[in-house]
Parts: structure tokens; sequence; C-alpha cells
């Protein structure tokens, strides 16, 4: 392979064999267009061949495909990532739509996750001996979710772009953010535990509030990482490993976590 | 402008003016990289040149390193929008860093949602009057946070992508978008109803439910808009605007309209 302008620029009396590329990428049809773009990015290429399995050349991808490609993804990746289905290639259009045709586009996902919050509400209602003796436990709840929720979306983030690239198994990547998630958790529910217990005057519920948080944050940034990792492996874009679905499920283990702490130590 | 390959093809006896591009894209020195990319993905060329001030060339940025940008921004806006401060360029090296060294690029955006957490636990602590008198009021604060967000995490996705392509204004899109929010949250008020009513058997919470995610769906809306909007005008990225921050503001935007429907409605 070499390109025109590398042919014109090479001394005239030179061999195309000295001059050409050897080896230069290549990708079978069937090939994912982002894995293209990341061959591409890779070999510092800017465009790829395509070849049939003889190994004969079909076509090339251009530069301003491979370009397009990229924007593409890109727009793809943050709207799975907040649960908006199918929507215009072009972010500008989703900006003009009329407001009903976007409607369409985040309901599905936004159902689901009203599902979630429904089991989230049954959830807390069989704490509700718990609650009724000690109020108090309320007031934590939507903050930790929160924390919680921070800390996984970080590890999915991390995940959808990192999964396709990364060499190295699951089992170390694993290991690599629960650690993450549990060294941010213990930091996070060092700095907590003054405020609770100065705040509330409830040195239990200060130690189940830390406890909670740092086990939350642990669990968060594992499933943050497993769920893309499980997608990618039935076949799916990772990207939805780290929409509405994966914040539900980790609300509800958040809370689960949390209750059943609070009623080890709080009674 | 012309690349070699076009001149190669012309016809020998063509003259320059009537095979080269004219009026092709350009850019100073100073433009942002992200900009760089955008004017050749829409001008459908390969390469952008690069003028200064009295339009001389200075050189160009050729499509290999224009791909490079793209794939960086993308990184980036995933990273911006959890709250991941400058990590490297490679998101393979963010999966391989070893724990305390991510520690140190997440920390800073939790502990700032850490200072977010303790304001809504004051804020729910506020309403110990209204929870002791009725418990059941606490089982819907995690679903309906988590609905608030995740709807307004949709209008931050679609806000950050396309706020820098539209030329709509602000109010245009703000009423857009808050619209949506709107109809999403009658929609799913309507179905959240039922489930109140029936599994808790209380009329008055069911209303306070539903109207508390109507107004809380509107908000998030909008704020998912406005808010990557004024960092665009601040001169930040506006997918910061997306990030932990947003979260926790939404959050307690969302218990507070929560809190104030229910001691309106409940008692």
């Amino acid at each position: 392979v070499i390109s025109v302008s590398e042919l014109f620029a090479a001394a005239p009396n030179a061999h195309l064999e000295d001059v050409m590329h050897k080896n230069p990428p290549y990708v079978y049809p069937e090939v994912d267009q982002e894995r293209v773009a990341s061959i591409a990015l890779h070999h510092r290429h800017n465009a790829v061949a395509v070849v049939d399995h003889h190994h004969f050349l079909l076509g090339t991808v251009p530069s301003d495909a491979l370009m397009h490609i990229l924007r593409r993804e890109h727009v793809e990746d943050l709207h799975r990532l907040v649960g908006i289905g199918r929507e215009s290639d072009v972010a500008r259009e989703a900006l003009e739509l009329p407001p009903l045709r976007r409607v369409r586009h985040r309901l599905p996902w936004l159902i689901i996750g009203l599902l979630g919050s429904m089991m989230s509400a049954l959830l807390v209602s069989s704490f509700e001996a718990e609650l009724t003796r000690n109020v108090a436990i309320a007031f934590f709840v939507p903050g930790l979710v929160y924390i919680a929720d921070a800390i996984g979306t970080q590890s999915e983030a991390v995940a959808v772009r990192g999964l396709s690239l990364s060499q190295a198994n699951l089992r170390h990547l694993v290991r690599g953010e629960s650690r993450t998630g549990m060294i941010i958790g213990a930091i996070l529910g060092l700095l907590i535990f003054p405020f609770v217990w100065i705040f509330f005057a409830d040195f239990n519920l200060a130690i189940a509030v830390s406890l909670s948080l740092i086990i939350a944050s642990s669990i968060a940034s594992t499933i943050g990482m497993v769920l893309p990792w499980l997608l990618q492996r039935l076949g799916t874009d990772p990207a939805y490993g780290s929409g509405p679905l994966a914040t539900i499920i980790q609300d509800i283990l958040s809370l689960l976590v949390y209750f059943l702490i609070v009623s080890i130590f709080v009674f």
C-alpha cells in the first residue's frame, strides 16, 4: 500500500517495493465500524483496506468516512450512557426535534427505570419498622445512593471506553476497580463519620452510614466494571451497561446494603 | 487547495485553477482542536489549513491528527460526564493504573458530591416531623430522585453535544426541553399513581408522588439544558455541566419539590 502523495514524493528511481507500506491494516467486511476506526488510529494510517476472506482487496475506508465514524460513535456512546434510543445521527437535530418526538426516543429506558423505582419503594417499605423506630435513618438515603452511583458511573465510563482496548483479563480489571472503589469509599466514609456524629448525635448511626458507604462504593465500582463487560460478552454495546438500567441496579444494591447494616448497628 | 491524488488524476492539459478547491476550510492558530475537527467533518475535507490573521498559510492539520482529536474529545466528554479529572489520554491506561493513582483523579469531584450529600441529609432531616407522622413518605425518596436524575442526565447529554452546533437561541431550546421533561414526567406520574394507591393504600400520598414526579422532571430537564449552557458561557467545557455536580443539584431540588408537595398534600 502506498498513498499517491508518497508515490509523488518518492525518488524517481526508487523501486515500489522499497517505498510502499508492507502489512497494511485490513479488515473483513463484517467488522464493526468502530473497530475499523480504532485500527486506523492504532496504526496511524488514514485509510483502512477492506478485504474478503481470501484477502482480495474489496475497497478502502477513506479518512473522511473514518472521521464520521468516530464522531458518530461519540454521540452514540453519550446517548447510550443516558438511555436515549436510536435518535438521529446529528446531535443538533436532537436539540430541535419537537418535544413529543423526543419523548418517544427517551421513554423506553425511563419506563424500565420506573419499574426499578417501584422496586426501590417496596424495598424501603420492607424496612418500615426500622424507619419508624429511628426516622433519622431516612436522612442519609439520598446521599448514600448518590455517592455509590457517582462512583459506579465513573467505573462504567472507564470500562466502556477501555474494555475493547485493554488486553488484561477481567479478574485483574475488576480487582483494580473494586479496590479503587473501596479506597474512595473509605476516604468518604471517614469524612462523613464526624458529620453524622456531630450533627445527629448518634454514634451507631454514624458507624452504620460510614460502613455502608465503604461497602456500597466497593460494590458499585465492581458492578460498574462487570456490567459493561457482560454486555460486551453478550454481543451488545457495553455503553448500555452504564445507562439508566445500571443506575437502578446500583441504587437497589446500595439501599439493600444500607438498610441491612442499619438494622444490625442501630438497634 | 488540491490533494496530490487529485492532481495526479487530473487531465494532463487541465489548468490548476479548474481542478483546485476554492475557499477551502481554514482556522486560526488559537482555535480549539474540537472546533477544527468539526469544521473538517462539516466540509467533508480530510485536512484543515491553519492560517495566521493575514491569511498566510501556516500549515495543515492532517487527517490522522483530526482522527486522534475526535477520539480524544470522545474520551474527554465521557470522563467529564462522570467527574474523572485529567486522566491519561489513553482510556486503556485508566483501566490499568494502580488503584491509588485512580483515586487521585476521581476523588475531587466526589468530595464536592459528599458535601452535597451532607446538604441533602440536612434537608431531609428538616422534614423530620412529616416523616415521623407518616414514614411512608420515605419509601419514594430514592425512586423519585432517581427518575428526575435520569431525565436530567438525558437533557444534559443532548445539550453537551448539541449546544455548540445548534443555531437556535437558549429560550427556544429550554422551552423544548422543559416541555419534553414535563410530558415524560406526566406519563411516568400517571403510571406510578395506581401503584402507590394500590400498594400503599394512601390516595393523598399517590397524588403527591405523581405531582412531584411531574414537577421534578420538568425542573430536571430545564436544569439539564441551562447548566451546560451556563458553563459554555463561562468559557468552560459544557460537559462539566453533566457531571456529579449537576446530579447533586438535581437531587437536592427533587428532594425539596417532593417534601414541599408532601407537606401540602399528605397532612
